[in-house]
């Protein structure tokens, strides 16, 4: 027993496209302990489709397709299925009934195109797709064949697999011996300084212990094999201790935690507000904290000084200061982050104003000089000068930047009194 | 003819990386002209491997493999080829020398195992590695069937296929005939609505017309097969045009246009400034419109006034009518607009309140009820109701908002006098 993965569509083909459906889909495979030997990618085409339909079948008895379950001509992959199988398409009134409500919802009225989402084969189930037009089946064409469909839309396919084909597979008897895994989260340390201090963990076998790399974030994955989830966290929790005592404050979190939830919890916990005056980030600061549902209780707002005269009139920076000093300074960032704390009237100030690029660096200001302002509740003041590098592009810079500050404010929250 | 890219490596299916080769591949084939209909996976597996290679030699002449050409015994991608094709191993001493060299530059001895890397099927040439060890190889197994191996390095096989690959492959007649593509971008129309209206097009041949959806933006390719570029564009003209007449303003850009660029060109243009006053996006929207290089031209600042307080003390937004409205609401949309625009001294003032979710909702104030408020040069104020859907997730409810703030600019300054 077996899975293979189907990615279908021409966008694939032309590189339009990276095919993260297919990562995605290979590593909950594993989670799940099912075996999975072969990709296939194929384009909008019925012959081709059915071509790859009739090799899966003889490697492989459970066949997982992405994309091309849409309303348009060139969605063909239900009617390969079904042509390969040589069963009829029939059409699902409660698919029919759920596309209407969704288009009634939006407020948009229902094309006949997207009636061609309603039609599965003959004998198979719906998988339903909360989030979107196009459901998927679940069907088994054949003694000892599964097939599942997702649409190519990833947000759509992941829901979708873990509200029902999880649940599925796992009535039909996988995910018995689990892999699980727990993601551990480092920052303001690099990725081959953490490998080095943790190096003797990469021998072990179970759990196993991998570095990975992310957008300033090095992430260990500790992974353990065992019958139940408690029995591999029975395994993993004597090991990520010792990864903590190793890595001190540059860990942030495991798994689902990132920094904006990790921030914002211990800023609930003091009964602490936040909030944040931007220059080069444009509001990213602002939107990384309010990812969080419920982050109204300590984010208040924020000021963006895009311009100078608003650092001047909102923020209250002093002009000479702006003249002597320019934008991107320490004293500029101090005075942010004083003006947003007492304007806004919250326990912290954060700011932010750099030089994302990739034009406005000069000599002594390079592209990627950014410094972060922070006020403290006990009036304290300060800023940190960074150096993101010239080669980094905008987005990397000003994201950076959004990170940085986050993670100056989880330190001081942790070390203050 | 056509090509087959067939990407080995266990920790593809294991869905350790992301398979960005397969992806890069694809692009090179289409701008080469080099039909291409299929992409197999397959993990480091003698068999396996070969079981592939027998189905991509019975339907595509050119086979493309990355990945399993390195030093450890689970790089298999050349013995499964030379066993394939009954053909025995060589040394190569060109190999050789060329690794043992690159060991001595960076002051390290080259172990035993790295020799792997220097048998290649007899009769095959050398694909040279200027940046690795691990050189790949070009090789006529049989008349009609050419086979190409590049390591799975990213860098290493961008170079390799660049430098040696494509003056290759052109050898062999491909790149004369190119594929050349229009993206062009809606927004304000769904997929089916919009293919609906020009489902005539589908049916053309060259160029060709296909849809693509992303978030809350809808794509067309229009794709031709020419001699030259500007034979492609010659042929994609008048398609896009008739493509254009027909979306009018919903509409947008094309290929590397964005809404924040858009919207910033017309700006510039009128030389006029925006500011932004944002809730549920907590600054979202800023970040969006400075993702621009140089939108400080246009881009003043802004207010993230995420708790009503700020709404009031800095927006000036009546908390009479935050009471009586709530801040979900026209009124407060209309305030928060009108507030930033005087408060920044801007020409438009952009607002955004609403309810991502996914808690916060209410029976008549469901989440992804959102408000989007202008305030315009010429003094009038206006607000627009979206309605993002309950099924919607918190992230997807705030960018589709964000969007449509941007959208609302775009329209009002392509019909403003």
């Amino acid at each position: 027993m077996s899975a293979e993965i189907i990615c279908v569509g021409t966008e694939l083909l032309l590189g339009d496209i990276l095919n993260s459906n297919a990562q995605y889909l290979a590593q909950q495979l594993a989670s799940l302990g099912i075996p999975h030997y072969y990709q296939s990618t194929v384009g909008d085409n019925l012959e081709r489709l059915q071509q790859v339909i009739d090799i899966a079948t003889k490697r492989a008895s459970i066949l997982i397709f992405t994309g091309g379950l849409g309303p348009t001509p060139d969605d063909l992959t239900t009617d390969a299925i079904a042509a390969f199988f040589n069963v009829p398409l029939v059409e699902k009134p409660e698919i029919v009934a759920d596309i209407t409500q969704k288009f009634a919802s939006i407020g948009r009225k229902m094309t006949p195109n997207n009636l061609k989402q309603a039609l599965i084969p003959q004998g198979a189930e719906v998988l339903p797709n909360p989030s979107g037009t196009a459901p998927g089946i679940i069907w088994q064409p054949r003694q000892g064949l599964i097939i599942l469909t997702f649409p190519g839309v990833p947000s759509e396919m992941k829901r979708m697999w873990q509200e029902t084909a999880v649940p599925y597979l796992k009535s039909q008897g996988w995910g018995k011996e689990i892999i699980y895994s727990r993601m551990m989260k480092f920052r303001g340390i690099g990725e081959s300084a953490l490998a080095d201090k943790v190096n003797d963990l990469f021998d072990l076998t179970n759990p196993t212990v991998a570095p990975y790399a992310g957008m300033g974030e090095v992430r260990l994955r500790v992974s353990a094999k065992a019958n139940s989830e408690a029995d591999a966290i029975a395994l993993i929790e004597p090991v990520a201790q010792k990864i903590r005592d190793i890595a001190g404050l540059d860990y942030f979190g495991s798994n689902d935690d990132t920094l904006a939830s990790v921030v914002g919890q211990l800023l609930q916990k003091k009964q602490e507000t936040v909030s944040v005056a931007e220059s080069c980030t444009g509001g990213g600061l602002g939107a990384i904290f309010t990812t969080i549902s419920g982050s109204s209780d300590y984010f208040i707002g924020g000021i963006i000084s895009y311009e100078n005269r608003i650092k001047i009139s909102i923020l209250g920076v002093s002009p000479e200061d702006l003249d002597r000093f320019g934008a991107v300074s320490h004293p500029v960032a101090q005075q942010m982050a004083a003006g947003v704390q007492k304007q806004l009237k919250t326990s912290w100030g954060l700011s932010i104003t750099g030089i994302a690029g990739p034009s406005g660096g000069t000599e002594t200001k390079p592209v990627g000089l950014v410094y972060i302002g922070i006020a403290c509740p006990d009036g304290t003041i300060e800023s940190v000068e960074y150096r993101l590098g010239e080669r980094r592009d905008r987005e990397t810079i000003r994201t950076l930047s959004a990170y940085n500050a986050l993670d100056l404010l989880r330190r001081k929250l942790l070390i203050q009194k």
